[in-house]
């Protein structure tokens, strides 16, 4: 007996047309395996009740978490039911009722312990247990969220601890594509995938799965599928590297539009000034990402640009605005009109020349890079926004994507 | 240190708006108080719930209730938000955190125990305690409801566990009238009334409160209150027998609209055919209220009578016409177009010629009673519909209400 877990996020759950669709897919899973299916509320849903709290600006409460993880109740009551419909014996089952074991931070609680007993209990009278995502329980009997995404969470949290064989993250897209077909309609169906290589993916901007399901799936040694609800192929499977027979120097380009870059000019060169104006960004939660620093021509005073996330532009600016006792600057500038390309692959790490490869192209389409970071299996650059699509299909097509 | 209950129900507490104009209320009602607060779903939610099932002819099933019972989670998560902003300590619940355990009917739970020590160690830390009403847990962990207008018992029931001063149930309605107002223009509040009266008015159509709740009032004697969420004003309060100093002759002046008649003439006059007739609604679980009985002219065979609910209608007409194995008759007929119009109050008892002051009425009136039905402290007659206005405004008058 094999156990899999399968996880349809809020497009896929939307409507009883739908589940009755899922419950198909299900039952087409059963064979000799049993089967935890883990659902997301119906889509629109949880901004609904998002919109409720904006309205009492009431965020990482007992209350917040309460009303947020009501929509799940639903789709698993009505998928449990279109199971039974199909003669499946199903049973659907809250997180507490598990109990999935989280801290006591509302609103990105993390899973401390599930009960597997339980669960073992639960499949000697059903096939299929039909599991709230998102949602678990705290020490003191309260119910706490695992974050927007978290339902990913919560399928590779299961599958790792009931030992599932995989665990199958369907979506409305095919897999992860070697790009976003909507830019490069030459884009591939990627077939495997390391987990770093996914986690750079999801972190540049690929929104197929939730940043931390994949680092957990990575930490459990977990193989996740990532595949359509819609078309019935296989998907997108993410493995060990170990399990990547043949890999791919890139696998990959994405982008992401939601970056800002900051400049600061002018700031007077002494020791310690780049930890200060860090230290700053890290006292109120912003996280930054590529940092250029240079000396300016004078020889005494440098500049300074890095990149945040668009939503902490207006945080960033009164902070660094505020701070002239901190350090002294001539001039400050943010700019939302940047995008960050990234080129991620394995086969980097064993092969010289890819950064160069992607610098050459963009240059050779007048493209200016505005800043560079790079890991062992990424190069991300800054670029101005509009050269976006010329540079994800130039980089799709030099690469042999 | 008094403890009140409170319930308020969908209409008073759909938006965020009401929610707020409730957490007013609320507050109003602390001074030195403990008070716990019942909520049902926004009005629209279940209904809406409802429909989702309705399309899987799903009921009375594990996952029935819990799809039934997500809407409460978000009014209480919100109306607790809406408190701690007006600086109230307040504490949101739902039925499996008190818990409030209940047997396993699915859709008609019934009430076995309230931890009343939880709720005490609560108070210890809060002020308020809102709670999900209409929900509970059965002993297998399994989420159940109590069926439809289960908030008012949640509040009488949770009331009498915790030997509440009084339990408050707030409507749109300033207490309860001596008749409809939307007939009568000339109905008044009624200041007192006893559990008597106010069952015969629930269950012959004045719709303020689930007689089940008001049943469950009376076997612990705890007073309740309804009262307006709108006006602010002192409501109706339902009480024991004993604390009504005088006792009204007649009450009140109650219609329903909701019975259908049903006829069956030329039956054979056997010994034990009113039994097989009625086992068989009985069998169906047909619940039937007013019945007459004639020999018919030829002395032979005879004619029977009585009220169903409208929702039976279909049902009744079916098995009773395939029947005719059990019992002959020669016709069969059903008319919606009835109304039962009651005359309720605890002095009938000890008084002479309440009834024949009906029926005068009535026939003063040309309107035609077909059949009757009375008890200690009610007396009800079934009508032409059409008669249903004039019927009550009559009435209301010559009982000077």
């Amino acid at each position: 007996m094999n156990k899999i877990v399968m996880k349809f996020g809020g497009t896929s759950v939307a409507g009883t047309e739908k589940l009755k669709n899922i419950a198909k897919i299900v039952k087409s899973q059963l064979k000799n395996n049993k089967l935890i299916v883990i659902l997301s509320a119906m889509a629109g849903e949880t901004n609904k009740l998002q919109s409720y709290l904006d309205e009492f600006q009431e965020q990482n409460s007992i209350e917040s978490d309460l009303v947020l993880t009501s929509g799940e109740q639903v789709t698993i009551g009505l998928l449990s039911v279109a199971l039974k419909n199909l003669g499946v014996k199903s049973i659907p089952l809250l997180g507490w009722q598990v109990p999935i074991l989280t801290d006591e931070n509302y609103e990105k609680a993390k899973i401390l312990n599930i009960d597997k007993k339980r669960i073992k209990e639960y499949f000697l009278n059903y096939d299929v247990i039909v599991l709230a995502g998102f949602q678990g329980i705290n020490l003191t009997g309260k119910i706490t969220s695992l974050g927007r995404g978290g339902s990913d969470t919560t399928a590779v949290a299961i599958a790792s601890a009931i030992d599932a064989e995989r665990c199958d993250i369907y979506t409305d897209v095919d897999g992860v594509f070697t790009t976003d077909p909507n830019i490069e309609s030459n884009a591939k169906k990627i077939s495997k995938l390391s987990y770093e290589e996914m986690l750079e993916m999801s972190s540049t901007g690929a929104k197929v799965l939730h940043t931390r399901s994949v680092e957990l799936a990575m930490k459990n040694n977990l193989t996740l599928q990532v595949l359509s609800s819609i078309t019935n192929k296989t998907g997108t499977f993410i493995v060990d590297e170990k399990e990547l027979i043949e890999k791919e120097i890139v696998s990959g380009v994405s982008y992401s539009n939601n970056e800002a870059k900051v400049s600061i000019s002018g700031i007077l060169d002494k020791p310690g000034i780049s930890a200060k104006i860090f230290g700053l960004m890290a006292e109120n939660n912003i996280n930054v990402d590529m940092i250029v620093q240079n000396i300016s021509q004078d020889g005494i005073s440098a500049n300074m640009t890095f990149t945040i996330n668009q939503k902490d532009y207006d945080l960033t600016k009164t902070v660094i605005e505020n701070s002239k006792k901190l350090f002294d600057y001539k001039s400050l500038s943010l700019d939302k009109k940047v995008a960050k390309i990234s080129v991620i692959g394995m086969g980097m790490m064993s092969q010289a020349g890819v950064a160069e490869k992607m610098f050459k192209t963009l240059a050779k389409n007048s493209i200016n890079i505005l800043a560079i970071s790079t890991s062992e299996i990424k190069i991300s650059v800054l670029i101005d926004k509009k050269h976006t699509n010329i540079a994800v299909k130039t980089l799709h097509e030099v690469y042999n994507l």
